[in-house]
């Protein structure tokens, strides 16, 4: 089967997917058995594209680190996502839209529309998860295809997959984890000496946080991830501003460097965990053993440790952001699909 | 769906998979909509069983922790194993029958004659994958079923899957790992002061060692360990007798302690790496930062840390051994041919 691949959010990950199959093309189709076209691109600001023949995606890729736009190219369109999806119909949509913990726009339409046409969606767009998973599952299950999110945590980095499908058959009983990069790599600076301001400007120097950094550093960011595997692991149905949440920006360079010396580390906490019949979520700053998994994580990698009934604890650790990372997420979710109808065939 | 398993081989890990089945019959329902039956368990030392309308799991697992054998139960037959799995056609067979490094036998018979007939295969025995991977997919491919062996490295920790499913698309450059809990747990018991005869009767005691110790510390696990990552992470033939091995005899209580006052731990690590296009494989102690996630990780617990292109390091650590850890290795491969089947239905 000739998959053909429709990219929506154009941004980093969206190029950071581009980059990797264009790359890759040929060890895809040797190593999986995996071919494919990528019909369209769309992105309002940049430019949205359209070739049923499949784009030239070393080309796009030029034209785009050049210019910044793709306005130029032929295949140009200047109709509107939700119509480029409806029309293209791929067989996969990978949206890469910015995260809105608010409304979930626009990716949330995106999802819908791309479901409801029968296009299997992929995305790291933690908004629309976050705000409708159960609705958008909804969808895809009267459309028999699948929606899938390996990037809403920890990036490309083992995490959800990894629970549901690798761990399937366990009973969760909690998971506690460093799922942002930016405050992880604040802490690990002012361990390092720098004040929490200093190190939040490095931290911006350094592309790891935003120039309005409140929703890393106030806890945001985590406690959507913290929703989202409430529903996941648990099927908890957990606001994020329902989480008891608790940032770094009171976190000082005198305690953290306080707890090493007593062998702990203070690192930003996502967890949520089953009591009896209640699922409990937080955000908070925690003392974390250096010897635990998770207090020897530092800078902005993330970890996760996963406490289930028939493996203990198990932690995975790895990338949680980046374009290639974020990109290679949603690889596998496609590559995921690909299996699935691989399978189905015989 | 109703699936139809046998269990082959009735020790430890074929004890741990009915009892989990036995568990979470109910759960295994709602949760993912799996529905079974155990029609029979082949077992020449314990007793083999068969009951095409489903045997009673609590009473086998009951009669087996009182008499320690199943050959007095009603479902008792003399039938050979072969002949069992023949008989059974069972969807799935669950092959945890004692591992064989030279020739793969009992195991390695049980498998073909399994897909052969038609039957999924899930197991967890490391011989027939180390020595005959090729020649068992090649069989499950010709009759249409799966082959899985999630727990032949790491136990039910996520690894094999893990890799080559959630990091799928990504070019592995090395693993690196402490694939073997008795080692791992004698050297940690040496940073407490234990010499290494003293740790080794202590793993002895603890039930982690054999009273051969030989195929842990001399690295033959963990070189066969190698030989299946080889093959599955990197596509490349090395056979265990062609790995550089060296185990853990010769390291000494003073070794163990220096390293770790430098901020380093000595841990037996088996390697596969590429260079240029050759794959080179080793089992040998190594000095290991505790700043590493490898450093930290004691006691019988094991870990692989995996380099990729897209990801850069990504680290897993959970339990590498156990009768439920193994037992649900067998399950979530169970669970994963459940999904497949699941997909191809709409």
């Amino acid at each position: 089967m000739l998959w053909k691949i429709g990219i929506v959010g154009f941004g980093n990950v969206g190029q950071g997917l581009a980059h990797i199959l264009n790359r890759k093309k040929e060890a895809l189709q040797q190593r999986y058995d995996f071919e494919f076209l990528v019909t369209f691109i769309a992105d309002p600001v940049r430019g949205s594209l359209f070739n049923e023949d499949g784009l030239d995606l070393d080309a796009v890729l030029k034209e785009m680190a050049q210019k910044g736009s793709l306005k130029d190219r032929p295949e140009f369109t200047a109709e509107g996502t939700l119509q480029l999806i409806e029309r293209a119909k791929a067989n996969i949509v990978a949206e890469a839209t910015i995260t809105n913990l608010e409304s979930g726009e626009p990716g949330l339409s995106h999802m819908r529309k791309a479901l409801s046409v029968g296009s299997h969606v992929v995305t790291s767009n933690k908004g629309p998860i976050a705000l409708a998973l159960e609705e958008l599952e909804s969808v895809a299950k009267e459309n028999g295809v699948c929606l899938r999110y390996e990037g809403v945590v920890l990036s490309g980095t083992p995490c959800i997959n990894m629970v549901l499908e690798c761990m399937s058959g366990c009973d969760v009983k909690s998971v506690a984890g460093i799922v942002n990069g930016t405050t992880n790599y604040i802490l690990s600076k002012m361990e390092e000496g720098y004040d929490y301001l200093e190190a939040l400007m490095e931290a911006q120097k350094m592309g790891y946080a935003e120039s309005d950094p409140t929703s890393d550093v106030e806890g945001w960011d985590s406690a959507v991830k913290a929703t989202i595997m409430a529903k996941l692991f648990f099927g908890a149905n957990v606001k994020v501003t329902d989480i008891a949440r608790q940032g770094i920006t009171k976190v000082t360079k005198e305690e953290v460097i306080k707890a090493k010396k007593g062998g702990e580390r203070i690192k930003l906490i996502a967890e949520v965990r089953k009591e009896g019949n209640e699922i409990l979520a937080s955000v908070s700053p925690k003392f974390i053993p250096v010897s635990h998994a998770l207090g020897n994580v530092m800078g902005p990698t993330n970890a996760l440790t996963v406490a289930t009934d028939h493996l203990g604890e198990v932690t995975v650790i790895g990338p949680g952001a980046g374009r290639i990372e974020t990109g290679q997420a949603l690889l596998s979710d496609i590559l995921a699909i690909h299996r699935t109808c691989l399978c189905s065939v015989h």
